[in-house]
């Protein structure tokens, strides 16, 4: 669902108009009205069915958008939130998480929620990833954010802190962490066998040998000597800057940046409308679309739908390299 | 010249090689001895000819590459550099800068010099852009560095320090001389009559109204407001993970960043090897390729000249441009 005020509920349905043959089916966990009302609203021919389970959803995939009804505490127009839906936004993500969990679907795919909103109506997590690492009882820390596109995998050690805060608190510890957990997703869910890792350097010119700051000799090589020692691939620190252009993508599988913009600007600048965000180190596969609630956007239909196709096509993808990697390891 | 036992030579001497009819004429500064050793070495027919004056050298171009004598104090090999020719690599520098003062020339491109070698040779200046400052007598702040290639242009407020330092040396009036320096160079230099500027927030997010640090708050946007205030069509702060994609440039001329890797992440990524160094601000027209001296593939012949290429390009753009400019104002 996420939050209904948003363009989640139009990208899902603008999703469903495009599928193909080949899509991968889903089953949207939402109040069923409010769907129709936002169908009829775009003028959008999309059948709405109710079903009982994930598994009835697969007949109905091609005919009608499946449904399972999680009913708003109080209707919302586009663009205007209420934070007394925030129990039903957080109550539809635990049961994407329970359905995931019990096998009886792939993985989920989350849409946009927003913070204030959700956690003016009582909820008690910073966003998905912390509330999803709860839910699974995933020890903190493990829980890993790696976004992608076609041309890039990024993971930033830090995220969502003013960037003095990124430097202050960036360890050596949660840079190996990090990276043993980007190491092992690209293993088992992305069938990349022996996964080359570029680790970013996080001053100019990597410090250029201490010349411009301590932090890339005392933090950041000696966590890359880590993940070494533990049979990673790894390495770095390297000048940030020159790594992202198209010869340079190519010597590596993944980029382990220090900060949110130095991974962000590059997979942004490279793949906008594409990105993907996935969560490593969950027990369940899940992935969303790179974007906000774009409230201002809400209800016009005119939001792009792209990222939400990229995140159910990485999700299948995701879902089922592991189910392969499961079986022979 | 730029130093001796880097890539600059064979850079040039290809340059030369890639001439055609509309390329920029140019005369280097340097040793004709040298040169005439290196272009055997490579097996490359390069004809050195030996000019009095710029003038001199624009019949000798289509045919040989002219050179004003400046000859080294000692020989030295490809990546084995000497800081004893330090004052003579800071020699050509001044003579580029004096050959511009008085016009004989358009303007100077310089090759990469290395800091650490200049500087155990008795060069009092922490690189190109101080000591052109000082040649030219321009009030320091004002020198200030553009980096661009056919798809972005940047402006980096801070540059060669560590990321805590720029975080810390940040204030608006860096960010508002800066705008000023560049808006100025865009109507001048590369006659855009009504320059836009965007300019990045220095936290994710432009620290989401004060969610992730007080900086965008308190010196990135007053400093937005005062570059308005002056006139110049400015935006921000903006995030600037969402600034660099193709859509998001279309609508300004010019990226003013606030730390190196902001500026340089997305031009690297999008322009590698076509990347320019333009120093606005000063009375002379300069610009340089966006690389080192790269020791380790010096003599090779295998340095890409592009960057150069398009140095050279550039400056005679701006040279002409700045002409047209100061007829009509």
């Amino acid at each position: 669902m996420g939050e209904p005020a948003g363009i989640g509920g139009e990208i899902a349905l603008e999703a469903w108009r495009r599928r193909t043959s080949t899509s991968p089916r889903f089953v949207m966990i939402d109040d069923p009205e409010r769907l129709e009302r936002l169908a009829g609203r775009l003028g959008w021919a999309v059948p709405i069915r109710e079903v009982g389970t994930p598994g009835e959803a697969v007949g109905v995939f091609e005919s009608a958008l499946p449904v399972l009804a999680q009913p708003l505490a109080v209707a919302v127009e586009p663009g205007r939130p209420d934070p007394a839906n925030a129990p039903v936004v957080a109550g539809a993500i635990e049961r994407a998480v329970r359905l995931a969990q019990q096998g009886a679907v792939a993985g989920l795919v989350t849409n946009p929620i927003h913070k204030a909103v959700m956690q003016q109506g009582g909820f008690a997590f910073p966003g998905h990833t912390e509330y999803l690492a709860a839910l699974t009882g995933t020890p903190a820390g493990r829980e890993v954010m790696l976004l992608a596109c076609a041309e890039l995998r990024v993971v930033p050690v830090t995220i969502h802190v003013a960037l003095r805060d990124a430097i202050a608190g960036l360890t050596s510890a949660a840079i190996v962490t990090a990276g043993t957990v980007a190491a092992d997703a690209l293993r088992r869910d992305f069938g990349i066998a022996a996964p080359r890792l570029a680790v970013a350097g996080l001053n100019p010119h990597a410090g250029e040998d201490g010349a411009m700051g301590r932090e890339d000799i005392e933090i950041v090589a000696p966590a890359v000597a880590a993940l070494r020692a533990r049979g990673i691939d790894a390495v770095g620190p390297l000048p940030s800057d020159t790594m992202f252009h198209a010869a340079a993508r190519a010597s590596y599988d993944l980029a382990l940046c220090m900060y949110h913009d130095q991974a962000l600007i590059p997979l942004k600048t490279l793949g906008f409308d594409r990105g993907v965000n996935v969560t490593l180190g969950l027990p369940v596969v899940r992935t969303s679309p790179d974007h906000g609630t774009a409230f201002a956007l809400a209800g016009s239909g005119r939001a792009d739908p792209g990222s939400l196709l990229a995140a159910l096509d990485t999700a299948a993808a995701i879902a089922a390299a592991r189910a392969a990697f499961d079986r022979t390891h």
